[in-house]
């Protein structure tokens, strides 16, 4: 059997919409997801799962309610769970997430950026 | 409170030791490990999870025993349960490991590459 490594800058060129996350692999019940980022989320939080961001290219803005943190290429931040929090990108970015198989992007929040969930690349 | 950003490569340039991985941050009961690799590991597998490997910098080759799979930088591989794999590097190479809390290096493996657990950096 031949494992594929999955080269995320080629993934990446494969689609071009903003706050929709892409499937790229799993590592057991979590999965690996890449994104284009660009202008403000809405606030959110997830009550049962910390959730990673490793930004690929460009600057995530990471905002909570009492900070914030600034992100560039080759860094990642954890948010914790149930920590309300809103990404925000200036420009363009591409982040992977990682979180549990399921966990919707806009968590407990209302909003039209709700992606569908499990879609891969 | 502040959530500080992770920074890979500053991170990675505070310890030197090859095959001695160090925490440098928790996803719920996963743990996000920096190691730098040069040379040959041992065969092992982990029955119980999957590992996944994302390369920061250099070039990792991950044997199988009928295949095997070379990662450059900003490549990633997910080794699955109970796979043998052996990595190899050439060069220095340096990874970001993610697997659950309590993995051991070596797997099911009997190696004096054996590193300490729960090192963080």
């Amino acid at each position: 059997m031949t494992y594929l490594a999955i080269n995320l800058a080629d993934k990446l060129a494969l689609f071009n919409d903003t706050w929709a996350p892409r499937v790229v692999g799993e590592l057991n019940d979590y999965q690996l997801k890449l994104v284009h980022l660009e202008g403000e989320f809405v606030w959110h939080s997830h009550a049962d799962t910390d959730e990673l961001f490793l930004v690929i290219a460009g600057c995530l803005t990471m905002e909570f309610r009492d900070s914030t943190t600034h992100l560039g290429a080759g860094e990642l931040l954890v948010v914790p769970r149930g920590v309300e929090h809103r990404p925000v990108a200036d420009g363009r970015c591409q982040v992977m997430i990682i979180e549990p198989r399921g966990v919707v992007n806009t968590g407990d929040g209302d909003s039209a950026l709700r992606a569908d969930n499990d879609v891969w690349v």
